[in-house]
């Protein structure tokens, strides 16, 4: 029913903001024909400053074949925006009854084998597609600020859509150069936000009590865990540092560190089937690969990240 | 009554493991003389694999002048280990009842001039210092795993801990080539531990309740916030977000997000004297710079660090 997700030349972006304006240069830069539907023609200005400052980075990390800004076509007609598009990104402000009248309008104006991706970060689909003629075809499709530049995008569906639109967004994102994240459940902040939001309310409760600075929170993630964890993420971190043992001897030898008040949030329960599930995903995750080896890599990954770091400040 | 933190040529490593060997790696990559005290010789081939692991990355990242092995001296008796020495550096296991002898053994041992800085995570040093004849020169001086790599130090003392010696510490690591943090309070988990643990059980709790796995948490941090919390921390990464209204915008304006169900950890009441601290702390670091040339410089590091990810893969 859905197109190739290969095989999509013409996608559609809708608001030009930060992140609508964000995903067009993203799209423009992997060599996409892109429409852009603006609100209000006023709001060209501000885009144009979001695709200069985007172009720059994008042309840096390296634009895809026949890549163009010339590729653009900016519109201020809904019906004239979605025409023609084989996929269409939505990024209208975090407004439900906006939303809900916009994803009725695009159910008349968008033939059903067209995927939409909505930017929200805070709504569900659920919510978004109530209103939509075809909500099958609707899910979610959550960048990370700047959208032009991070690859995350993560991927879930309401109660309505189609589990083969959501596979397809996948498909079509990471055909597209982002790294699509499928969810599992609909649940609010996804997966990034809340791992995200739980950091930074642990940082604003030590502001709160006195007993670190806003300087004193960016110094101990930039120069401690924040390099490494742009390489392994906080699973394959632990599991290296383990050695051998790997997630196995974290949660087994170092589980009761969990009940220490080393946060406000208090750990789930370590029962069998989370300890299991922690260490199979990490053991898939290795690959078979040895720990000395994923250690060694790691530490050339980190010189490199610090380097480009210094060579940049 | 403490020498010259510029003029230490002299530093001793207490302990083999991976943090004591990791320790004695980057102060011989600095150009000290370097004396490492092994509790039993056996552990001798585990701490040359941690120094020939580690000097690879430190070369890579840069020597210091005069910088070599074999400024390296490896003993096994605790009394020739300290002697001659201007710092020391404690990574013993982590048990308080053998700090604490370590500690009583070393007032005896190491003129009180001589600042001590333990490695401890899970101890605070008020525990430690306990048995200690000269407790006021010794302080916590955390680092972040690989010590090597990773410049993070987390300085603080005890409760009978004289201020200069946490001072002095502060500037001798600083001079030693670390980024240290001199903590206003002796808590659990100093800072960026408490940070990274918010992350970690908010990732258990996604696991154990089916909302991701160890690999969608790991896929979402180094593709999404991650890259940009090894440039801007976290507090700066939101003031930049919020263009010219910087923090303020982001408490004012989205605070009321903070009561959402983002992560299962509560945020704190967003007090006037906690945005008042934020925003004020956020604009210092910002140093009267422009928004635009924080989110140029931002995406201009972003791309480094992705293209430096990306080149080492």
């Amino acid at each position: 029913m859905y197109p190739d997700p290969q095989k999509i030349t013409r996608v559609t972006s809708l608001g030009g903001g930060p992140i609508g304006g964000g995903w067009a240069a993203h799209f423009l830069a992997r060599g996409y024909d892109v429409t852009l539907y603006l609100h209000d023609a006023g709001e060209t200005a501000a885009f144009e400053a979001v695709l200069d400052t985007a172009w720059k980075s994008l042309t840096d990390l390296g634009l895809a074949p026949g890549a163009s800004r010339d590729r653009l076509r900016v519109v201020t007609d809904l019906q004239q925006a979605v025409e023609g598009a084989q996929f269409i990104q939505e990024s209208a402000p975090e407004n439900l009854s906006l939303k809900r009248k916009l994803y009725a309008e695009l159910g008349r104006l968008v033939t059903p084998d067209v995927v939409i991706g909505s930017s929200t970060s805070g709504l569900t689909m659920t919510d978004i597609q109530a209103d939509c003629a075809t909500p099958e075809r609707c899910v979610i499709g959550h960048p990370f600020n700047p959208p032009y530049l991070l690859p995350l995008v993560e991927i879930v569906g309401g109660r309505s859509t189609d589990p083969a639109a959501v596979a397809w967004a996948g498909a079509f994102y990471e055909s597209a150069g982002k790294a699509p994240l499928i969810m599992k459940k609909e649940i609010p902040g996804f997966v990034a936000t809340r791992l995200q939001e739980a950091l930074w309310r642990e940082a604003l409760h030590m502001v709160a009590n006195g007993e670190a600075s806003a300087a004193d929170i960016d110094t101990a993630l930039i120069n401690g865990p924040a390099p490494r964890m742009a390489i392994q993420g906080q699973c394959m971190a632990f599991h290296v540092a383990c050695g051998a043992g790997g997630m196995a001897t974290n949660l087994d030898q170092f589980g009761p560190a969990l009940k220490l008040p080393w946060t406000r949030l208090d750990a789930p329960e370590l029962t069998q089937q989370l300890r299991d599930r922690m260490v199979d995903g990490c053991n898939e995750m290795a690959a078979g690969r040895r720990f000395e080896d994923m250690a060694a890599k790691r530490d050339q990954q980190i010189v490199a990240v610090l380097r480009a770091i210094r060579d940049t400040s």
